[in-house]
């Protein structure tokens, strides 16, 4: 299996998941190897391998990634107390997985610099 | 002064601050306490306190600030090594000025967690 298709095969049920959300443009998964006591994965379906893969035809899939991204924090019970949004790029971001994803971190005070 | 107020403030350049990028909607800035080599913030001039304060109707202006923060990361050359975006929302985020804004870290290799 290609690696990088491994968020396209978990938002299709194809890869279990811990579901937190889905809709027809967005998928949203518990992090199997959490770094806090909320840790939530969000991708879009559409496979774009990095965020600077995204064009300006893309914007408005961005926003409503963020915008589905607070409905989960408020879900979750996170969004008052806060929590940190993270996207990584490439090797010094520390991009695992060659899919665009927001990390939803919270649960705990975050500490800075954020890694 | 209502610290809220301070990044608007910078953006109309009524504060000091080392401009990075400036269109109609954004404005990014050298963060004055460096958390890594190259460490940006880029914020929507409109004043909108927290991430979770975006509605339906800021999905186009929260991606371009994404497209922004990208194109940012190619003019400061991390974008091929690699950079974290990070949003703070809230007391457990960490977020210290109530106002919205997009960090980009690069210039070393981001730990994990983040924060």
């Amino acid at each position: 299996m290609d690696p990088d298709q491994l968020f396209v095969k978990i938002a299709n049920k194809e890869i279990p998941s811990q579901e937190v959300y889905s809709d027809e443009e967005f998928y949203a998964f518990r992090d199997i190897n959490p770094g806090a006591p909320t840790h939530i994965l969000v991708i879009p379906r559409r496979h774009i391998k990095r965020i600077t893969d995204a064009g300006e035809e893309d914007a408005l899939l961005l926003g409503r990634m963020i915008l589905v991204a607070n409905k989960i924090a408020r879900q979750e019970g996170i969004a008052e107390d806060g929590f940190r949004y993270v996207i990584n790029c490439n090797q010094n971001g520390g991009q695992s997985v060659y899919h665009i994803h927001l990390h939803i971190l919270g649960g705990r005070p975050m500490a800075w610099p954020p890694g």
